[in-house]
Order: C-alpha cells, then sequence, then structure tokens
C-alpha cells in the first residue's frame, strides 16, 4: 500500500465521544497523519458514491420558565398566576420567525454563500420535492433556498418541551414550570458559544432574569421572570475546502472505480465527533460513507443492504491502495 | 323548620357531574324549589363567613400541530423540516400579551364591570400581596387590576403541553407533533361554544387547517399548516344577583349569628357544576362554603379543620330555622 494506515476505531461514538478529545490531545504525536478518512454515516439517497467534506457540530440547551411555586388550581388563580407554558411560548417564539428564522441577533453573522459555493451546492442531486414527501410535509422552512443550503446554517431547534400534563392525564392547573430543550447545530462560521450567549443575551433583553439551579423563594419574590438555563458542551463542526487536493484525489479515484457521479456535500447536517481531530491535529478531513440512506439510523429496523457491504469493501480498497 | 327542604348529594362531583344536568332536566317537578344553598368550597382566607353568588363555568380544548410524520434526525432536517413546537408556541403566544391579557378577538365582550360591581369586589378583604406571596410570584396577570377583578373575566389557561422529550429522555430531533392543553373558565356573559368558536377563528387567521382526527398523508402534504382540536363540552357559569333578597337574608342571618363582616363574593374562580339547576330550574343559587381555605384541596394532606365544622353546624342550623 502506498499509505502508512492509523485506524480508530471509537466505540463511544453513541454515547457522544466524551474521551476521544482528550485522547487525540494527549496523544498528537501517535495520531498525526496528513489524511483522516471517516466512514460514518450515510450515502446520498441517489446511491452514488458520496464524499462529505464537513458535519455540523452541536451544543444543547435547557430552559425552564416558572409560574407559582406549586402547580395552582386554573379556577381560583387563572388569570391571575402567570402562566410559564405562556411565558415559554412566547419566549420560543420571539426567538424564530414563523419561517423558521432564527430572530437572535447575530445568530447568522460570518456565514457567506458565495456563487462557487452554490453551484457545488446545486451540484448534490437533490430533489427537495421528493425529500417533502419523505418527511411527509407541505412547507419547509426558509432558512435556506433549498436543502442543501440550509445546512450551510446554524439551527436553532426545539427537540422537546414539557409542562402539566396533556391527554387522559390533563389537569385544570396553571403549572409551576415548563421546561424546553435546544439543539443548536453549528457551522465553522457560527462557534457554540458565541450562539449560546446570543441567545442568552435574547433572552434577558426580554425581561427575564437567568439562573442556574432551581429558583429560591427569595428569587421567585424578586424577578417578574425568572429562568433556569442549563448549557451542555460543545462538539465543533469541521469542514475541509472542496478544492482540497487530497479530496480531488479520492473523487477521481471512486469516479475511475465506478463510473458514476460523485455527489460532494460541503455540509452534512448531522454531527460526528471528530472535530478534535480536525481543529486540534490541523488534519483534512473527508468522510467516505458506505451505508445505504435508507438505513433507519437509530430507528426501529436499522438496517444495511448488502449491496452496500460490498460498494465499502471495493471503495476503500481502492482509496488506500491508489498512490496519491 | 320554616322551610321544605330537598337535599342533593353528588358523589360524581370531583368526576365531572356527568349524569347530573340529565338527571335534573328530567326530575324538573321534582326538583323546582324557591333557593339554593350550595355548601361546596371554602371560605375566604379572612376566615369571616363567606357567601359566594356565582363560579365561572369552564371547557376545555386539545391542540396538536404537526410536524415530519415521524421524529426527524435534528442534524439531518434542521432548518428544513418545520417544528411543530415552533409552530403551537407562536400560536399560543398570539392568543395573549406578555401580561396574560387574551389576543382573541372579541374574547372579554360583553363584560361590563360598572361602579356598584367595584365596590362590591374592593368590598372582599383580600391582601394581593399576600396570594402573590402564597404563590411565591413577584408578578400577576394584568387581566384585572386586582385578584377579585381578574374573577371577572373568562380565562384562557395553557394546562399542559408535551411534545419530544426533556431532562434526561431528551434526544435530537424534530418531532412529529406537539400538544397543549387549554382550559377556558367562563363566566355568564361568555358563552362556552362562543369563546372556543373565537379561538378557531383566531387559529384559522394564522394560515391553520383545523381536523379532528390525526392527519392522513393526503392532509399532511397538502396543508401547509395543519391543527387537530379537541373539544370538549360546557359547564356553564352562574351568577346570582348581589342584591338578591334572599342573598341579603343570607347575609343578615350569618351577621347576626356571628357578628362578623360577611364576605360577599359575585363569583369564585372555579367551577361547581350546578348550572344546570341555575339555568334549567331557574333556581337563584348561593354558595355558602364551611370548610377553611388552606384545606388543600385535592392536593396532599388535604385536611380539614375541627372548627370549621362547629362553624358549618351553626351557619346551617341558622340559615334553615331563621325564616325569610
Amino acid at each position: 500500500m502506498p499509505y502508512n494506515i492509523k485506524i480508530i476505531l471509537d466505540s463511544e461514538e453513541e454515547k457522544g465521544s466524551k474521551p476521544l478529545a482528550k485522547v487525540v490531545e494527549e496523544n498528537s504525536a501517535l495520531l498525526g497523519a496528513d489524511y483522516l478518512i471517516i466512514s460514518d454515516g450515510p450515502a446520498h439517497r441517489s446511491g452514488n458514491p458520496t464524499i462529505i467534506f464537513g458535519c455540523r457540530g452541536i451544543t444543547t440547551m435547557s430552559l425552564t420558565t416558572y409560574g407559582p411555586k406549586f402547580p395552582q388550581h386554573s379556577g381560583h388563580y387563572g388569570n391571575f398566576a402567570p402562566n410559564p407554558i405562556l411565558d415559554l411560548s412566547q419566549l420560543l417564539s420571539s426567538m424564530k420567525d414563523e419561517n423558521g428564522r432564527v430572530l437572535v441577533k447575530g445568530y447568522y453573522d460570518g456565514i457567506k454563500i458565495d456563487d462557487k459555493t452554490q453551484s457545488i451546492l446545486k451540484s448534490v442531486p437533490d430533489n427537495d420535492t421528493s425529500i417533502k414527501k419523505h418527511l411527509m410535509i407541505n412547507r419547509v422552512d426558509a432558512v435556506g433556498a433549498y436543502y442543501q443550503e440550509s445546512l450551510q446554517y446554524p439551527s436553532l431547534n426545539i427537540r422537546g418541551i414539557n409542562s402539566g400534563w396533556v391527554g387522559a392525564k390533563a389537569r385544570t392547573i396553571v403549572p409551576s414550570q415548563a421546561t424546553a430543550e435546544l439543539d443548536l447545530r453549528l457551522v465553522p462560521e457560527t462557534d457554540g458559544e458565541r450562539l449560546k450567549n446570543r441567545i442568552k443575551e435574547h433572552i434577558e433583553s426580554k425581561g427575564y432574569k437567568i439562573i442556574s439551579t432551581t429558583p429560591t423563594d427569595e428569587q421567585r419574590l424578586k424577578y417578574p421572570r425568572l429562568i433556569k438555563i442549563n448549557e451542555r458542551g460543545v462538539t465543533a463542526a469541521f469542514r475541509t475546502p472542496l478544492d482540497n487536493p487530497f479530496g480531488l484525489h479520492l473523487k477521481s479515484v471512486l469516479e475511475k472505480q465506478f463510473e458514476k457521479d460523485i455527489v460532494r456535500i460541503r455540509i452534512m447536517g448531522g454531527t460526528v465527533p471528530i472535530a478534535s481531530f480536525v481543529n486540534t491535529l490541523n488534519i483534512p478531513a473527508f468522510i467516505v460513507p458506505m451505508v445505504n440512506h435508507d438505513n433507519n439510523q437509530h430507528s426501529p429496523n436499522e438496517n444495511l443492504k448488502v449491496g452496500q457491504l460490498t460498494y465499502g469493501i471495493t471503495a476503500f480498497f481502492k482509496l488506500l491502495t491508489t498512490p496519491f
């Protein structure tokens, strides 16, 4: 083989790969390399060989608003005790417009998509209509003009919300608190700490006092609007330039082998926790996914088509044996 | 005794008294009466003898908004698939201002509080500061200028909300649906069906197609904004005029017996399902509560102070034996 190969098997990828960053930092000499190929994730839905040049990072926040200290009878106190679900709804509403664009000041700062990038994004053989049909939705968020463009921006997703009870368990109360969980998918232009700070500034501008633990009685009586924010760590995004010579080499090897158009994706929506390799060791990274796109990742009936095994073996044999 | 007494024991009051309205309708001759005294609920927190001249009614609605048909990976589809929690938050936000006043058109129509009513409301020895301290809140909704006034209006309370997962179970998804439960406390001026219709018109004005069952694939693809609304029945409010001669008689009997100021409450916030007596049989009704206000109604450590038993026996003995 024309290369020295180092193989990293990460058994904790689905658990956040918490030890990985430290391992990389403490073994930088051992792990140093010229290039990094990651084989996680699915190939493009067209079934064509796919090279992905980056992935979004992630960080999460948990927001809790407060009403009366204990849930109260909605007859006796409805119209008097502030409702924490209304407060939280109004706060969340103020963060995005009705087309899903983030209104938090500075959230999209630094992102520029030039004509060259547009043409790369548009070269991906997506069919937004069929994606919409797959998801069973009529409309889409207006962050990007089309699917690939939407992934070039950080997201601000409300992944869960809970307060009181719904359905058969519903009770006529003014709840005592309401919690929403946010996940922020990051791009290289948008540092996770910066975005979290922008969100906190936005929340403060709406009159909230931010706290990090359950409020004391004194705090409840002192502040008109209290919010508990729990933040978690940041997994950074990465993006390797599409004209990286080794990337062009990978493309040419796959093209020759499979005689198909190679799908080049500038950044994928999900997160692979390999940013420490890219950002700490400065190794240009490429994702060459092997599995089918309809593999029901993380869901019931997760699957791997046998043909994709053959594809993976052939692709990686060629990639690792063709000199650069 | 100077009266013929009919006693109604309702064993299903905590279950919504569903059969009661029918029983009343089918036995109107048997149940006819000149006056109705109800002994449910707590006396005023001052501990003084209390007469309540009405109670708010109630109806409930359940709202469900829809995102992708199945929960989707928030990396792959965050910024593309519409988030049903954002939609629901924006809808709920649009229904009330940040001070808790309902913005739905016509919601407060027909309610007028004249000077005479104001002076009756203000005669109730409430201390809003101590109510706020009891609830551990800094601010209150601005529907009324003070607690008793706030109860003269219908409420629009969000009693529960749920979508996705929060806390340790949080998952990075765009959820497929989000549900909020509303309860509407009614006053005599605001018919429950009318208020529900006003809310539905408001929701439609925000671009929603209202459905009553889980959407079909066809509906998902056809409508940009879908909402499932489940409505439940209406328990009407009632209010007996404060200058009703029998009400004045009750006041005078209690005054003479206990030598204390009688607290007269125009309408209480909660709901007692006796509207069928008042509205079907046209019997003027009065609530003369016996239990202590801090009885932890419906909560752990529900209690009844022994002194209140004595009060109840004395009060009802006098009320039932003093000629009108």
